[in-house]
Formats: C-alpha cells, structure tokens, sequence
C-alpha cells in the first residue's frame, strides 16, 4: 500500500505529465502542476525541488521502462537480440505515453542550456555506450562484421531508432512496426557477415 | 539590385532567424522581429500575414537549398548518388544556420495543432517519396535489393538521415561525418544486392 506522501508524488507526477503533455513543457508552471494535481506548494517542492527535477523523473521513469525491456529480451546472439529490441519500439513508444514531445522540447532546450545539457544527454550517451557493447559482443561472437567501427555502427543504430520514434511521432502511421521491422532487417543486413 | 521592399523582407527574414534561433519559435513575438528589423508592423503584415508564414518560409528556403544539393548530386548509380547525399549531410546542416531547433520546435506543435500539421508534414512526406522512387531506381538499375518494399527502405534512408541530423544538432561531436559515411556504409550494404 502507498503511504499518503507517496500517494502525493504519484498524483504530482502524473498531474505534470498531462499538463506537459498537452500544453509543453515551458509553458506549464508549477502553480498550474499544483492546481492540477490539487497539491500545495509546499507539498510540491517537498517531493521535487523544481520543475526540472520532476521533469527528469518523469525521463527516468521512461529510461527505466526501457532498461527493464532491453534486459528482458536478450537473446542468443546480437542479430537475434537486436530484432526483439525492434520488435519492443511499438512498446517504447506506448510506454512514453505522450512524453516523447516534452522530451524533444527539453531536448531542444538543452541545446540553449548548458545545466540541463548534462541531464539530457547523459541518458543518449549511455545507449550510444550500451550499443557499442553489443555491437562488439557480435564481433565477438562472429555473427557481426569485424571491420566494422562499433562505436560508428551503434551511433547508425541509435540513429535509426530516434529517426523511427520521430516518424511514428510525427506521421501516426499505422505501419508504423512494419517500417520499424523492415528498418531494422536492412540495417542488420548491413552489420551481418 | 534589390528593390526597398525586398530588403525589408530580407531584414525581417534576418531578424526573425535570429530571435527564433536565440529565445525559440513560440517565445518570439512579432513585436519583438519588428523591434530586431527596425521595421513597422504594417511592413511586417504587408510582406508576412502571419508569424507563421514567416516561419515556412524559413522553412522553405532551408528545403529548396537541400534540393538544388540532390539535384547537383545526382550519380550514374544509386549507391553513388546515396553516398554523395551523405556528403552532403554536414552542409544541409550548416545551410540550416541555426534553424534546426526550432524546426522541430515547429514540429512538436504541429503534434499538437492540425492546422500546422500539414504544413509541417508535407516536406517530410514529400522526402519520403523522393526516396522511394530513388530506391526503385535503384531496383531497376539492379543495384539495389529487388525484394525490398520501397516506400519501406525510404522510411529506413529518411529515418537515419533525420536520427544523424538530431545527433549531429545535440552530441555537438567533432567526428560526425565519420558516423554519417559509417551509418551509410552499413544501411547501403543492407540495400545493396
């Protein structure tokens, strides 16, 4: 059972997330965040001490979504791992859940701002990092090219997938995994001996 | 030559990139373009209707110095041509001069407003189709992969190249043309026969 603080954070975070979604991010205010969520202020920075920290626990949230997934859906060898991590994109997509425009509004922001710079792109450096490994492990085990540069591959793979999140974003295509599978089968191509 | 009033449009043109590129799209008032360009605001209103239309055309200028570079581009094959697009990829990005943020500011509210949609939606599509017909070209000059489903691989060739151009505007990385000419590489191998 939640304690009655965790109830508040739970009704916070889930009332700054509807009002992101729907108005943005810079453009919803803390006071609007309480009002909604019908908090004080007090309460509010009890639990976050300001609106971008509550925003990064939002991305978190997400991130740790995502993480769980990836883990989950190892298979035997890399090709093999990266079609299930495809096959998850319609999952990641559902699971942010009308964040991704805030996250590409505060990424954009971070691009003006060198103090959220650092929060925002941690977690794509990290991806870029995990890929790399992967990459490196199907060389490894011989089932990705050897001559290939890993940490250009991953960053190709990565690519890829926010330009894919970014389309499904953006055309509300209901082909959408098809594109996505089909992506992924040419990239793969590319990568395999 | 260029007559009065075209220099008034190009001062407002100027003026408007700037305040959009520094403080955002929505954040920008016409007021404050009027201030930046020393103009009145019937001038403004005589050359522009609307903010808006002043950002398309931004828009528009970006996408038509993109498509000259295509055209001027073009190879004998397929391959050839997607390879020397790559090349391309740093100027497309440095023609963009600031642009980009806000055109995806621009484009996460056309997630949020229909009017804007189709405006913000036509160029991709119309990008989307240029690549089909490049990858069935391909196909015919026997280049490239028959059994692939066109208006897929231009989703995958669009996807990568708009992932690259959202890591080149965020990780602000010295080797970014390497990771084009690699990501090309690998999703060229996977279309290639």
């Amino acid at each position: 059972m939640q304690t009655r603080s965790e109830e508040t954070r739970a009704h916070i975070l889930k009332a700054a997330l509807r009002r992101f979604a729907n108005h943005g991010y810079s453009a919803a205010s803390v006071d609007e965040i309480c009002a909604e969520a019908g908090v004080s202020k007090g309460a509010f920075y009890h639990h976050f001490p300001s609106k971008q920290a509550l925003f990064l626990e939002l991305l978190n949230e997400w991130l740790d979504t995502i993480d769980a997934g990836f883990e989950a859906a190892r298979k035997d060898s890399v090709p093999e791992t990266l079609r299930a991590f495809t096959e998850m994109l319609p999952g990641i997509f559902a699971a942010a859940d009308g964040r991704l425009p805030m996250f590409m509004e505060f990424w954009l922001q971070a691009s003006r701002d060198e103090t959220i710079w650092q929060a925002t792109v941690a977690p794509y450096q990290r991806y870029q990092q995990f890929f790399t490994l992967l990459v490196e492990q199907g060389q490894a085990e011989g089932s990705l090219r050897a001559e290939l540069d890993a940490g250009s591959a991953a960053k190709a793979i990565v690519g890829l997938a926010v330009g894919l999140l970014l389309q499904g974003l953006l055309t509300a295509e209901a082909d959408w995994q098809k594109t996505a599978r089909v992506s992924m089968e040419v990239l793969l191509n590319g990568l395999m001996k």
